[in-house]
């Protein structure tokens, strides 16, 4: 079957086979979490080898058209960003049932008899928790007078010293003095959505997008505009720019840097478009970089607030997913909302706790903060693979996991009979926790999808928990 | 001059003489910040003896008439409550200046160059620094991998039972399982707004009022409304009563122990019927007790919270004000808001920082706290004392100063005619930071009051910074 485009080269067999079958999906001949036909069968039928017939799917795959499971050959796989395209009106989150799944989902981090998979909790086992506390126990001993003092906001100087060093390698130059300490990341985005929102005020959002956020939004009286978000490549700009075009929005949250859920990355190209996108409407931009240290690869990507040249760009992270989450140190380079951020951040919390601060930057100044990234992004590497494997094998046949590049996050979307609030459920009860699609949006779209954290090692405790969840969401498709 | 009232024995001579001396106050004869006629003109005028016109000054002086000033006899006092009686319509509080004096108070209490009068923050001199320290670096030490994870709201176990077993001492049993550990009071009270408020709603507050509370509001897009509040017994309760009969009030913050910056105490009584008012309009009372641990007395007085049947009073308090501001360690105590409070907190920081909280526990659990509370108790009062005592020397005739019996605040007031915004910069201008009058209220009430902290023990620096201030004041007046 020679190709009709005339005078072009005929494309290699491999490829025509690829696109018959991409043909078939695409016309609904084959559906999503529908078996492809088999290799041996595509062989037989178009004549050629069985290394012919898996270029054909390899680069089926490398489409994002089919998805190899472990011994059942290849399966149609959903695609996410299909559910929506353009968002429907804002909407206010309403707290409710929403709100105790996500209490409820602290609960199982903190109990040690849940195998906690719905946190995107890091393992201590991951962290360098002796040489961390180490150090917090050394400054608390000569700290003296200044270790029980206020360190008022913008927190400790030697933290925002190393902080600004750090940014660099995300491309932003930032001094210390544009830096503002905070309780976390979570109350850094607070902090910025009090400095560029009033109640009622529209703030386009990934989605899927980490509930803790729908929830900030909620608590300040803010609406949230969901904006379709690819599993690669991230927060859609063709839509958002379609939106901005027609209604207000107040400000924009973005995860460039390994989404939540989704583990996306925007490209380096596509950060600077978003950045000169909301520019032209002049529209702050909160760029939540919490797993932006852990790219799987050697570097780190640059940072949406490296391309910011008018101070729109309000950068919030931590080191809560690389260091320890219960030291609670973050912060937050405002940009032109430095002091909208700083008069918050005192009737919010006053200050950051001081001995903590001064601990990690005493960790960063050592000088091993990098060597320690390096291994523990191997060690994430590995986690989400071998949790991803494991999924694919165990979960119902059309089952489509992200396949992140960084962080430690993973997105499984279920044939849509699944529904992942009774798989939810019938786990806890079952003593795992997950964290059901119902909580990444306010609409019903991600009803049959779950986040499955990895920050602990693979072991057989977590193999159990994947071959029971796997079962129970085979249990609800019979 | 024998009394008028018929067949009642006739009063002492000094009390005659003490009436006729009121009623020249109270008919205007004599007017606040007027010196009173002498002692010696006393005796000639009424043909007594000098202990017999000590005895009516005394008098005068503990019914809150008039004031004595170093080697200058006595001046008529400025009644602070004639002030204002009812409030007026509820308001919104504007930042702008306010905001930046806010800030930059906060500026001066971590500048090494200025002498910092202006925060209510306590020195570290004071603070049992070294011992906490210790158990700060013990704790982290030997945490392990609890050191460096989240401690989840409700928050560290330990630390809540040692909180409820202090609480006990001011009269309200709570259980582990009711309290919430925070970032601070600030963080408490900003959560127990959030959980019983929505944007536009009537928050009742003392007035004057700790300036961080009117930011809160602010934040929150509450209104503020200002019940007159005594120096001596705190919220007029009358007023109050009043009020909720007239118009809608959606929450009360009463800060009944040493009231910031009055320093004023309700009464047992008085609390109870605050509650029981409260109680009736069915009103969430939002108890801030950071400095109830801090009575000059050997004794702790009861909580609102202690009275509390129906879950309506909501008890913040920290350890800020008694062992270490920098460790951002304070509770609430929700009632039957607990389950918004803490989602509240899962939004607002997610977690308070483990290992300060942890050292904190430790402290309270070794019992050294009564024992460490009952010098500092001492210290206290004799800066307040030794401060008042200044003042009163140094300030122009007229100036009044509060008698808080517990604390290290004082609240003062100076003729009318000094502004205490000019004295403020011109006191900035010499190295010393005060807080003017103007961030205690959404009118301008108190233009001619500053707040003094006697957090710091008494030094030959801080007279020196006292006669400055009169000197500045005086000028003033010319």
């Amino acid at each position: 079957m020679p190709s009709s485009a005339s005078r072009a080269a005929p494309q290699p067999l491999y490829k025509q086979i690829a696109d018959t079958v991409a043909k078939m999906i695409h016309d609904g001949v084959l559906r999503p979490g529908e078996r492809t036909p088999s290799l041996r069968a595509i062989c037989d039928q178009h004549g050629v080898s069985m290394s012919t017939a898996v270029q054909a799917f390899v680069e089926l795959e490398s489409s994002g058209l089919v998805e190899p499971r472990h011994k059942s050959g290849f399966f149609v796989k959903f695609p996410p960003q299909a559910l929506f395209d353009l968002p429907g009106p804002p909407r206010v989150p309403m707290s409710g049932s929403l709100g105790n799944r996500h209490a409820s989902l602290f609960d199982a981090v903190v109990s040690a008899n849940v195998i906690a998979l719905g946190g995107a909790v890091p393992s201590p086992d991951i962290l360098p928790t002796v040489k961390l506390n180490r150090m917090l126990a050394e400054k608390a001993r000569h700290a003296g007078a200044r270790g029980v003092m206020y360190d008022l906001p913008p927190g400790s100087e030697l933290l925002r010293r190393q902080i600004s060093k750090r940014m660099l390698k995300g491309g932003a130059v930032v001094a210390p003095a544009d830096i503002i300490t905070t309780c976390g990341a979570t109350e850094a985005l607070m902090l910025c959505l009090r400095a560029v929102t009033k109640p009622g005020d529209v703030v386009a959002v990934e989605s899927p997008i980490y509930f803790g956020i729908l929830h900030v939004l909620e608590a300040l009286s803010l609406r949230a505009l969901e904006i379709p978000t690819d599993s690669q490549h991230g927060l859609r700009l063709d839509v958002l720019e379609r939106v901005l075009k027609t209604q207000p929005v107040h400000a924009c949250i973005a995860l460039p840097a390994f989404s939540n859920p989704l583990g996306a990355a925007m490209s380096d190209d596509a950060k600077q478009r978003l950045v000169a996108l909301l520019k032209k409407y002049q529209i702050p931009l909160i760029e939540d970089d919490v797993f932006g240290e852990l790219p799987f690869g050697p570097k780190r990507a640059r940072t949406c607030k490296s391309y910011d040249d008018s101070g729109l760009v309000l950068f919030c992270s931590s080191f809560s997913k690389t260091l320890a989450p219960g030291y609670r140190v973050g912060w937050v380079v405002p940009g032109r909302y430095y002091h909208a951020v700083r008069m918050a951040k005192l009737t919010h919390t006053l200050a950051t706790a001081t001995l903590p601060e001064l601990a990690i930057a005493g960790f960063l100044a050592e000088g091993g903060y990098d060597h320690w990234l390096r291994s523990v992004r191997t060690i994430y590497k590995e986690n989400v693979a071998r949790m991803r494997r494991a999924i694919l094998e165990e979960f119902p046949a059309g089952t489509t996991v992200t396949t992140p590049q960084g962080g430690f996050l993973l997105w499984v979307t279920m044939p849509p009979k699944v529904d992942a609030i009774a798989l939810y459920d019938r786990a806890l009860a079952k003593g795992i926790s997950i964290a059901p699609g119902h909580l990444f949006s306010l609409e019903p779209r991600y009803t049959h999808c779950i986040r499955i954290s990895c920050g602990e090692p693979w072991s057989p405790r977590l193999a159990a928990a994947i071959h029971t969840l796997g079962a129970l969401a085979h249990r609800q498709i019979k």
